[in-house]
């Protein structure tokens, strides 16, 4: 954020546009249409304190006026471009065209609208929606120096057997038995930092199957369960996060 | 709803469990798993007016109960069954297990678990979330009668061209422009009766890609748009319902 | 919904507007403003068969024109009234400025915009959002006949003693315990219908507060609870719903 | 994170529990119950890197013994506690009971449950749910040094009058008019920081409510809105953020 100093404290802010829907279709000559749809989410770093305690937005881009801008670029790109390309076009015309403006953070998710194929062949301008989404954060400073991190998210996988947990911590508050066979699950959301891939970031929490053991001690015909049959639960999970980095990237 | 007369009033209840989430895996011979996720909710319809007004849970079949035996109906299937077929096994064992359950309702969700696919080949136990959901929900009465209705859900479709809407009523409240060219989407939510296809059901929200057009009197200099970048928007949408059924499917 | 025969089958359906999002604002001379926000879905019931075998659209109701209908009858309320009064407003004016449309069902939800309190004073112009949402629904048929229904939803109560759960039936698929003591918790959707209260609906699934127990045979020194530590849980609940009705109201 | 070097790779990660949902009775002798029900998040930092690189479970805390952990240190508060202070406590024992622990990060939601009133008597042990939410966070290293963020979250307000929006930048971009009445709201985030207060940060996004102005120009019949009806709307919102601290507290 953008900082200054205000009757002895230190004031930072920062403001934008978020959830700007977009949609853009581009149409070849051959008659096949392309299309993305983009939520973009914009946010401005500037001096502007004047807002703050003057009264005076002589210096604030209304956050309207960002939005328009999404559309009129947007009507820009002639040819289709990558949601990574469109991100950076976007936060370097915030940063150059407005002086006050030192930096600028635009994030985009992308919704995952497949082409249909009927028969086998691909549809002219039929599409789908799928599941992933591809998502882009950018950050332009007014040097133009850009760093990207590209991402998927809400890509849940599953294998039903080869994962297990054994010979971890053991104390008062253990309860868990050790396991060789269980259900592995997880909703990944990944980023990579760019040029290259200079680190990699993965969120990944647990989507716990828990096999199913009814038991009490006064009924004991409840069938015995054998790994076949699962509990899904959301509440609680366990959560990764990691991160893999070439040194000279954390420079 | 089991219905009951009750100091001069019509006394209606149901009572059952939500949300019981199972998974189900069957392991082939020849190394391949095979699994299926679950979203139960069970309803039963029974005569316990007693619960109600004399503090009597004899005739309560306890909503924990109906849950195991979820679990252990799922564990008895040894061999994989479709999503219809499970839940008439259930909501029958309910009727019938029961003297005082008159009828039962059993509505399940099924996750879009996929196969992976390896360099063209199907992995063994590796499964990837998909879109859309398939959907059933079952009524069985003592006699043994079955109403059942298969489905769909959240499937987006979308096309970029080919859909028009004009020739429709224009009165004082409309400002509606006609136009032969427009984005068409929505996210349908379909469901058809048994036996052979005696009814279907469709529920088609749009899902409006508006072409964007800003306008300002004191600003001409904003991009003429021609029907190229759209404003997705999710509020207010139109809705479409409709239903085709056999006529003897109504007797 | 309406119907019609076509090609030897029967053909119902309804089209209409959700999500209709409007706040109205009154002004007191003395000051004071008055507030509400609504989330409106219309649902017209009209002969317009002609539009889906034949492309004429020359009976439709544009929903863009409904839309436009809730903002200007919501001007045209130049005195404040209850939602109940704006939806039965609202479904008659389509029964009666359209010939062709028969009823009218009209949904909406208002959301609990409740007015400041400073050092005990109301504020004039303030405003900070509740918790349970109030809803109607009302059903217009041609001849002005009205359907209304009036409710909450989203209300969350909840009682940490004085409930219990026991004498239910016992059988090969029961494995939870009786209780005497327990925390019953709830979240209420409740509507009533008109004129005077001739139907009451309730739906109030149980909100699981389950007492805390763990145990591992391997593991005795994890703690004793004994009915202070929970785990609150929404994956699977119990569902009750009730009705309870004059006989004259289901002729 | 806690960071390691890798095959030439820097290497981060961290691991926990999130969504363990606890609640916990307190009963006076007087009769009155208190209760309080927490949303739990967990994340430990520590050296765990054989258990990625050479199947070596040793270090690991499993999430399971995490969870168990929420529930006996809530049973082991005998006497009601604040949510800062349970969140300290939890993360305290994580960084002294387990020696390969650096740090621990503590994120606790506590849901706005109230004591019902009846008559204007406060009940003994009945409760509705409010709305803001009451939150912490807290990191805590193996040095015992505290780092605590308290704050709301969900608190939405709104003004019918007395905010405008004027003089700010007007480009080619720009549409908006400029206005001197017009509704505020918005769903206040806020946090600070302790000890005193050291830092206040504030996330305001604009809950737009957007003058109703529906025009055609064929159509001039549709009724002049003056500031009375308006549109609130969720996609595209202004977003505002600001932090204000003391110097000594970024140091």
């Amino acid at each position: 954020m953008a900082g200054k100093e205000l009757d002895g404290f230190h004031f930072e802010q920062m403001h934008g546009k978020d959830r700007v829907r977009v949609a853009r279709v581009w149409r070849a000559r051959d008659g096949r249409h392309f299309m993305v749809e983009w939520n973009v989410s914009i946010s401005l770093f500037s001096d502007c304190i004047a807002a703050y305690v003057r009264d005076d937005n002589s210096d604030i881009v209304a956050t309207d006026t960002m939005k328009n801008t999404v559309y009129a670029k947007a009507k820009e790109c002639t040819e289709q471009l990558s949601v990574e390309d469109f991100a950076i076009l976007l936060a370097k015309h915030f940063t150059s065209f407005y002086s006050q403006v030192s930096g600028a953070i635009v994030k985009i998710v992308e919704k995952p609208w497949e082409r249909v194929y009927i028969d086998g062949q691909p549809h002219e301008h039929g599409f789908k929606l799928g599941s992933e989404k591809h998502t882009v954060e950018v950050f332009v400073k007014k040097s133009g120096a850009v760093k990207l991190v590209s991402g998927i998210e809400e890509l849940s996988v599953l294998k039903t057997t080869k994962s297990g947990f054994e010979g971890f911590i053991r104390d008062k508050y253990t309860a868990l038995p050790e396991t060789r066979e269980r259900i592995l699950a997880t909703e990944v959301t990944a980023s990579w930092r760019f040029p290259d891939i200079s680190a990699v970031q993965l969120k990944m929490p647990n989507l716990h199957f828990l096999p199913v053991n009814i038991s009490s001690k006064d009924n004991p015909a409840i069938v015995k369960f054998n790994d076949d049959v699962f509990l899904p639960t959301d509440d609680p999970h366990g959560s990764i996060q990691a991160s893999l980095s070439h040194f000279w990237s954390r420079m």
